[in-house]
């Protein structure tokens, strides 16, 4: 540590990226990526002309990809925040409606990053144990008076809540900020994207680093009310104000308007999901009901340590 | 402003984009951008096969693009922190060195960056005058106790303080941290990057948005000691791991490793530099001794403000 760092972050936990051995290839299961390429579009967009005319600046408003999902999840630009990464959109949340000592609440088991942020940037933080069968209880969630996150479908389990079931915690407290993690919702699951037209205590977050294949590019986005989404811009303009490159951009536009490909990109992975689950559970394998792009699963007699270190030895990363 | 906008944001000050209208196509002269495209192995490095891979993530920790900019200025990959544009890198910097409170100081003639996120992150900055002649006085930075960020060559002005002055400024109080920001470095002067072998409270920024005309690709980095870039690295670990797109890792490796192509930009952006400077003298201009891809001038009798406004109606934007 230098004698410079903040006396604050004396105590911060980073966020431990996922072992990416170099000394063989493995088959990487554990960071829950697609193996399909993106959508032939985002090809045409990164074209030659636009490399060779990256001497000028991206847009700051990022205009082009935030009307393009607008138009996809029907809803204004305005109501469209993007960043580098859903992480990047999770961080502006954050930094914008979370200061030091505030109450945040979110479940025992579920992506890391939020308890690395929130312990880091010293928010008093909750984690709510999930129940017997690893779900989200809802009825913990309308009881309490901390702002909420959480990711639906949950990760690692792969479990959701119904929008209806997220809906009675947005309405039970106006005045308690929610935001829900979508980032594997295109898997067969519903969005709460509606809700933000109804709440304005709700953002909800997706990402382009699942469904869309597009891990790389480091593309997430918010969908909330204008007057949450101007707050995070005005927090972003602070930051980094070009915080999306000319390629994320054009990408990003180019994917999120063929929703064709879309569906069979996530065909394809659904039909995978139920052909490896199938063959999980004839070998005894408990698999949690699944909502995402992964399997959560456990051995009646093999420990979850064991297993991945043997999956290791035959090229497979699973943690 | 949202219900949920923590209170310490109420006086943020966000960073206003220049102006960038659509009424016709204009000569682009207000962000020092560059009409040169990058160099052509930025071509052959977004290839094909690299978009059909974008479903998997980029590497967090960077290491391709840190090993290639410290192979090219001689230092470890371990000494460079590379960020989503030099302003991302800037913002890490701010964040994990500078909480409320500290005390900062910057000219009050320079990028105006360091003053935004200073208010809104209610550091207590100071704004130091240039003397008479825009220069910035190496002996008010010498008095100070408070850390310092200069822009050198600074901007807009585009004058430098030598090496052996801002060594002065590093040397004479250990506990006091410098962020030297070199975005202009490269138009013919010499770099502070040789003194972060010997001072452990010197950090240089620089950007590829700048004579590696990549501004759109957004790449800045750091170098400073080991401890610092830890430091730095961890806080962005916190905010965001995956802070740089395959697409960005694999442009400025391509560009920083083609120096002779840098050299030939900087080589044709001087001689333009020449050439303008010599024409606006004849017109009695002032023109501040130039030392980056700008010139900095003055009419003895037409306003600034009145020669932007007759630059736009014949379509060259200035401001």
């Amino acid at each position: 540590m230098s004698y410079f760092l903040c006396d604050e972050f004396q105590n911060m936990e980073p966020y431990i990226p996922g072992e990416q051995p170099k000394d063989r290839a493995y088959i990487k299961l554990n960071a829950n990526e697609s193996s399909i390429p993106p959508s032939p579009r985002v090809l045409e967009a990164v074209s030659q002309s636009r490399i060779q005319g990256l001497g000028h600046y991206s847009d700051p408003h990022c205009k082009q990809l935030r009307e393009a999902i607008g138009e996809t999840y029907g809803v204004g630009a305005d109501r469209v925040f993007v960043g580098n990464g859903a992480d990047e959109v999770l961080g502006f949340c954050f930094m914008s409606f979370f200061s030091p000592r505030m109450k945040l609440c979110f479940p025992d088991i579920t992506y890391d990053f939020y308890r690395t942020y929130a312990k880091t940037n010293r928010i008093d933080f909750e984690q709510i144990p999930l129940d017997t069968g690893f779900h989200v209880n809802v009825e913990d969630y309308i009881a309490t008076d901390r702002d909420i996150v959480l990711a639906n479908p949950n990760n690692p389990t792969g479990l959701t809540l119904s929008v209806s079931d997220i809906e009675r915690i947005v309405a039970d407290k106006p005045n308690r900020l929610v935001i829900i993690d979508e980032a594997y919702v295109d898997y067969g699951n519903e969005s709460c994207i509606p809700l933000t037209e109804k709440y304005a205590n709700l953002i909800v977050v997706q990402t382009f680093s699942k469904s869309r294949n597009l891990a790389g590019a480091r593309i997430g986005f918010a969908i909330a009310s204008k007057e949450i989404i101007d707050d995070m811009n005005k927090i972003k303009f602070t930051f980094n104000p070009f915080n999306m490159s000319e390629f994320a951009l054009a990408a990003g536009s180019a994917a999120v308007r063929d929703t064709a490909y879309l569906e069979r990109c996530v065909h394809s992975v659904l039909a995978t999901r139920v052909r490896v689950q199938k063959a999980l559970e004839k070998m005894n394998f408990f698999v949690a009901k699944p909502h995402a792009n992964f399997l959560f699963v456990s051995h009646p007699y093999i420990s979850g340590g064991k297993l991945c270190g043997m999956l290791k030895e035959r090229g497979i990363l699973a943690l």
